[in-house]
């Protein structure tokens, strides 16, 4: 493992060995069998699973969201392995419930809630959060909704940005809101909800006799990067009384740096979080236990056993402190800048301005073409070309996506520490490697 | 780390160093700055961590249905943490998509599905696992509930035994089903839902207009460990046209004993996963990637980002073989059986039958009692403290509860791979020892 993690820092290490599922699945007898494997063959199994696998370490993996490796983090998700134990009660995990409930109150205090107000909890990523969010808003609005379900109450609706994260829609889906009560509102130019167009969907709601009971703002939007307006969406659900959510899994961290926390200017006056989950299971949340009932959280999840995932951030916070990760996001957002400027007059690239930097890599037999509709037809086939091209080489990947009525395009984001000019300059020439005979 | 796992196997060392929340926040300083703190101080944050762990490990940890540590179960563990992705897409976990996708075969096989039947997906544990059956089940019937919510079917009703789970509950809250239509089902003394009480039940909430869509059947109930009669149960579900979902969070795994898998006979009937969670985000699952698309198996969980949880199992698998886990269920089962003899007959001990093995310890002050409510009052407190004055002495621990009009009582239930009968002595030795003066 250490010399898998040393050789992910090597940039003259592929970023992936790619190969397709049917042919890993032929090179490797991985079905399970009946009879134990030996110590040896085990181990082949390990390498084999690192062989294979995506160094996300890679200073040039750009693909997703969350790439790079922190070593502290590493050592804290060793430590939480190790540990073994599982988020229900103080009971059973006293340090780790204990650190999330530090961790929390340094959060609330950065996002800029009064002292005692707020609560939290870790749950398994941004989407079951967005559900979370859901939850609390109808509770708060009809809590008989929890015993008699939604036949009880009115038709509900949700607004959010039509650049927001698909897991709104998924969570409407679930909770049995339906997503044709998620109303999408108009984004500008550069992916920020329009808060005018807010406001008029909400009143037309209204009029229709539905009850408009949420709005999820984004603070960094999946594939822009954008920052929704959020004092502007505050006032307006402050004026209809309406819940206002924040999504925050991938921008919310820039509450941190001092230079680019005023994008989210507003998050304070989003919604606090009630106990609308808990069912009391007297197995596990007994009532006579002799120590303080309060840290038993785990009544406030919708799941019953909880991964411990607290340990890894709350360390790695300790190592770096909050200006650690000021220097680590500023870093990050001057890569961007860099990236921007470094395109933006450069021949062949066309790009709107978001934080993340997303564009179109125009090849010298697409780019002169005068034919408008034609051109889109052929631009749309470049992206997928050249990330195909990447993999195969296994030199470098960014993620792409069309949007909107836009043909698929390059979105870099940059989160990898491991990441510097020259890695974008790579990119770029990587880009143009790939991509100049499409 | 390695001192800490040899020293959780001592039985020597205690299961726990017990301080109360405020006790352990105020000896340690866990808050979070601004300002980094040196290796040497995070490296004494990691020991204090271990120093007031549970040790999970310990062969006399018996607190909770998961206990005990698998060595190469933790190897895995430390492998996935290295290799630091996410089950998005199988363009970022080519490997861990892999093996989900094998592993999910396998147990399809196991469960008695015929081959190329039968779908899944690993969820973040068995509270989000009930939720999925139950949107599954909704979906199946009503798919429009997706787009157009609850507020387009009739009122729907589930049924599961007044001994299933909690998350069943939970579940309904959350998908705008409501408690109330939860139907709970008697179970008989030892804990199995009683078929009859279920058709009636299911006749007349048919009567009432109401829809019957869902049974949640326990194969391994929380606190007694009882199957429920799926076989009866599937016959009922049959005859109504109702999704059977059988809830195998805890028993499920001795259909790996050749032995005790007769006990969840008629698995094989219950319902079959569809893909009903599906958004298509096309940042995501882009249909224009060069591989085979039905191997981006994301899009049918409720997250986006999820935990690589595969490994871990696989490896393990892998490792002991198919028999491997069938020698470790049997050896857990006699245990049981050991302990349930070993008690059957001693001296104040009471217990009804059950899988778990459920009983009071009845201490000589308590014993003798004649006036029966007084008896039941006093014993009611006796685990608390006995289980408390356990994590005071940190010897042992393990889990209590009431049910239904039966005050409090131990549960003791046997995963634990390092306990051997000697340990299930002392915990009966122990009980004695810590609760005779009540």
């Amino acid at each position: 493992m250490l010399a898998y993690i040393v050789e992910s820092f090597d940039r003259s290490t592929k970023v992936i060995d790619f190969h397709y599922p049917n042919e890993l699945l032929q090179r490797n007898n991985w079905e399970l069998s009946d009879e134990p494997e030996t110590l040896d063959d085990i181990l082949i199994s390990c390498r084999a699973t690192l062989k294979y696998a995506i160094k996300t370490a890679h200073p040039r993996y750009f693909n997703q969201l969350s790439t790079g490796l922190d070593m502290v983090g590493l050592a804290a998700d060793w430590l939480t392995s190790t540990a073994n134990t599982n988020m229900f009660t103080y009971e059973v995990a006293p340090v780790f419930v204990l650190l999330e409930y530090v961790t929390l109150k340094k959060m609330r205090e950065i996002i800029g809630w009064q002292e005692g107000h707020g609560d939290g909890i870790f749950s398994p990523g941004g989407a079951i959060s967005n559900m979370y969010a859901m939850l609390l808003a109808r509770y708060k609005m009809f809590p008989e909704v929890k015993e008699k379900g939604m036949s009880s109450v009115p038709r509900l609706v949700a607004f959010t940005s039509e650049h927001s994260h698909f897991s709104i829609k998924k969570g409407a889906a679930a909770l049995g809101i339906g997503t044709e009560s998620v109303i999408c509102i108009k984004a500008d130019e550069r992916g920020k909800m329009i808060p005018s167009d807010l406001e008029r969907r909400i009143v037309e709601a209204k009029q229709k006799g539905y009850v408009p009971f949420f709005v999820s703002a984004t603070a960094g939007t999946t594939v822009y990067g954008a920052f929704d307006p959020l004092m502007a969406i505050a006032d307006i659900c402050k004026k209809h009384d309406i819940w206002m959510h924040v999504d925050g899994a991938w921008g919310g961290s820039l509450l941190m740096s001092r230079k680019h926390r005023w994008k989210l200017n507003g998050v304070e006056r989003s919604g606090l979080m009630q106990s609308c989950n808990q069912m009391q299971a007297c197995y596990l949340f007994q009532q006579d236990k002799q120590y303080d009932l309060s840290y038993d959280t785990g009544d406030k999840a919708l799941q019953c056993g909880r991964h411990v995932d607290i340990f890894k951030l709350w360390l790695m916070w300790r190592a770096k402190g909050t200006i650690g990760f000021e220097a680590q996001i500023d870093k990050c957002l001057e890569l961007s800048e860099y990236l921007y400027n470094k395109i933006k007059d450069r021949e062949g690239y066309e790009m709107p301005q978001h934080t993340n930097v997303c564009f179109w890599y125009l090849p010298p037999g697409v780019r002169y073409l005068e034919d408008k509709v034609e051109k889109m037809k052929r631009l749309h086939k470049v992206a997928p070309v050249i990330k195909a091209r990447m993999m195969e080489y296994g030199t470098t990947m960014v993620s792409y996506q069309p949007q909107g009525d836009k043909v698929n395009f390059f979105r870099m984001v940059i989160s990898n520490p491991a990441a510097t000019f020259e890695d974008i300059d790579f990119l770029i020439e990587e880009i143009e490697r790939l991509g100049q005979d499409l």
